[in-house]
């Protein structure tokens, strides 16, 4: 990957270990992710405290990732190129940092609300997670490679997203109206759900990063059609 | 407000207009929130829908308040407190922008489920929505003053935003197992009313970025207690 000619080989190396270290912590959330879907869908407590526990991680590699940014900042005082990639990764490790917070909050339902197992209300979360995970896995992709088109891609895969959230919440209200004193543990499920969709959003996000980087175009809040111009 | 001397007067020009920037999109962000639970309260669609319509101004001035930053990082070059600023005004206007679109979130509330009404269902979100928007302006004006202790303070608030959120829940949980019908309903308010909740976490962020810039340490993820330690 070559951002650019720098006089200094150095200031290579450190953009180079900056965007190794987002790639990481990106793998650490995408596992943190996975887990606490497993966690929830198959009633495993054990698996969902180790999700809890390894959240400081993921903060501590946003704090540090955030640091290494600034330090190169005021070091190399980058221009043009170099600045955005260092805008996309400040921007990008805040979303990657929400979605394991996402992760957590997962977790802990899976913790305090044994009994809220999303299976037994006949809904299972399993194919709107893996549909998530598999947008931050494919976006994650994108940014390793700086793939403007493969962005594009998963920016659209969040319709998809919605519609299964869409008819997640239809069917888990359904069953709540049949069943009013499942409520409170149906609702920790909803919750879950809503916190899945939203991963959806945080990897459009990253997306939009990607193609301003590559593209020096912010493309937030204009839309597929905004991103299908920019990459004409 | 001294940011430092800098041999360039130019400098403290174009940091001091960037920082008029972030409080006039506070501004923006704390009318349309105030909107928005007008909307939802009264019932008034016509403003919901002026909500909806504004939102796109939050998100311009996210964009152009960006561009400002990166570009002031290209041309200036700041290290040390000024670059401090600078991070802290990009990652500030991220969650404002953030809380527009929880504006906009109730506002289509108010438009699409005229009938979720939040006083029917004996459930008021006002005293919510109150809170957290007292903590935005709180917020803003410890931004704008660079104030650490009023920062702390606003930090502290987000336990009793969490704690009438809480409530809310319950009430409205109550009101669901007795009225299965009005679940769909209910379900809007609920969602409202998560949203609004965020909107204390986001403050939080923001109390956070006024830390790190005054001094210079990062206190995200340590709690009020770390907070405490940092302002010693």
């Amino acid at each position: 990957m070559h951002f650019g000619r720098h006089i200094s080989g150095q200031f290579n190396v450190e953009l180079e270990s900056i965007r190794t270290h987002v790639l990481t912590m990106g793998g650490l959330v995408e596992q943190q992710l996975s887990f606490a879907m497993q966690a929830l869908h198959s009633d495993d407590v054990e698996l969902a405290k180790r999700v809890v526990r390894d959240d400081h991680k993921v903060n501590a590699m946003e704090v540090s990732i955030d640091d290494a940014c600034t330090r190169i900042i005021a070091k190399r005082q980058p221009t043009a190129k170099d600045l955005r990639l260092i805008m996309a990764i400040i921007k990008t490790i805040t979303d990657l940092e929400r979605i394991g917070d996402v992760a957590t909050k997962m977790a802990y339902v899976a913790i305090e609300s044994p009994s809220s197992k999303e299976s037994q209300f006949h809904v299972s979360l399993e194919p709107l997670a893996r549909q998530a995970i598999g947008m931050l896995h494919q976006v994650l992709d994108a940014f390793a490679r700086m793939d403007v088109d493969a962005a594009a891609k998963v920016h659209k895969m969040d319709d998809k997203l919605d519609a299964e959230y869409e008819a997640v919440i239809r069917q888990l209200m359904t069953y709540m109206m049949e069943n009013p004193k499942n409520i409170p543990n149906i609702l920790q499920v909803m919750w879950s759900a809503r916190a899945i969709e939203r991963v959806g959003d945080r990897c459009q996000n990253i997306c939009e990063y990607i193609i301003y980087f590559v593209k020096g175009k912010d493309v937030r809040h204009l839309g597929d059609q905004g991103i299908n111009d920019a990459l004409k």
